[in-house]
């Protein structure tokens, strides 16, 4: 059975997007994954298409109605449907690599994309929908986020990946940073590869490598060497 | 002066994909912002346009030639540029809204995407490349980051959000999750909006929101409570 994404946003138009091209792309259209965009508005019931509404208790910005969404959530996951709900949002639980892999090994996923201001907090409980976080960033809507979500989830589809190897000594597999890679040429700009990596031994190379991400790994993300304390699980 | 953005990749196509719509297309329409997507291969030097190499020391996947990428940076970014290099990268900084403020109030970006399983270090050294990393997790290639990256600074640029208070108001802005937002109709399957937010009482709304705010992050995100303990700023 193949995955089966369903966006549901304001913007169709803008998938599949990067995810038409390259790995995605040709997954995409070898049946892999299957990608559905819905338009929210036609969820809506009055004449307007109105989809969102001034906030309760004032302030800025516009908030996405709970009826309107709640029809289209019904529409794109039916009772019975196994796939997660997620809601694209600042407020959610960060992404992680882990998440990402569970996401790929499952049905497939049903993903709201919020605008303006936010979502009815009513629909979120009243269909469980998981908000997900892709940064301390903001964002103009879900939309990019989703496309980063599938992007990451898709590479990890059976096949898509040309070599299946590599998918798994990256980078946070192993909560370390990636060590520096280094090709041809030998000398560029008068700098060489690294001796140790042309010394063909392995043993050699592997320790240094091993060296160099966790060196890496304290310099830039002490956090990922703290266990317990990040949300990075 | 308009904000210029350069994007460097194998996959120029994908450009301005979700960008050219929305905001951030109305905006490029406008002027208020520029994108360019160059296609690295152009900068090959054999007849075959290739980019990548085995990695010294071996290992799976292949990396990006330095020479090559060099080529391609100093077309796009001469001496004298000032825009920020930036290079997409799970090993990067994670990007953070004050980041992204820094890169909204400057003249542009330019933006190399890595592809397959990494860059040469010694172009990120010799070219000053800034890493950036948008999360803890592993996509295709930095395309799909780059399109996160740019969304999230064209948003800030002058003229760009409808309501500029709105981008004052929210997560990170202040280390907090938002609050949960509510708007019309007034019960929805049963759910009412919060009493406090229909009572009119300003002192009242604003001190309910800040409180859920709180308990949300606690709940959530207890390490944007923690100063000084996390990559966030």
């Amino acid at each position: 059975m193949s995955f089966s994404a369903c966006v549901l946003t304001l913007y169709p138009e803008m998938f599949p997007g990067a995810l038409g091209l390259s790995l995605a792309g040709r997954a995409l259209e070898a049946g892999t994954w299957s990608l559905e965009a819905i338009q929210i508005r036609d969820f809506a019931t009055d004449r307007h298409r109105t989809v969102d509404d001034t906030p309760a208790g004032g302030g800025a910005g516009m908030v996405m109605r709970a009826d309107v969404l709640a029809k289209a959530i019904d529409h794109a996951s039916p009772e019975g449907d196994l796939r997660p709900r997620l809601l694209m949002s600042p407020r959610g639980k960060p992404l992680t690599q882990r998440r990402v892999r569970e996401l790929a090994a499952g049905p497939g996923a049903v993903i709201l994309c919020g605008r303006f201001e936010g979502v009815d907090q009513r629909v979120i409980d009243a269909r469980g929908l998981e908000e997900v976080s892709i940064g301390d960033f903001i964002l103009s809507g879900g939309e990019p986020a989703a496309l980063v979500l599938l992007d990451a989830v898709v590479r990890l589809l059976p096949g898509v990946m040309g070599n299946a190897v590599s998918g798994e000594e990256e980078s946070f597999e192993n909560r370390l940073l990636e060590h520096p890679h280094y090709t041809r040429p030998q000398e560029f700009e008068g700098r060489e590869i690294p001796v140790v990596l042309i010394s063909g031994n392995h043993k050699k190379i592997a320790a240094w490598r091993r060296a160099e991400s966790e060196a890496l790994t304290r310099a830039r993300r002490p956090d990922l060497l703290e266990n317990g304390k990040t949300n990075n699980d």
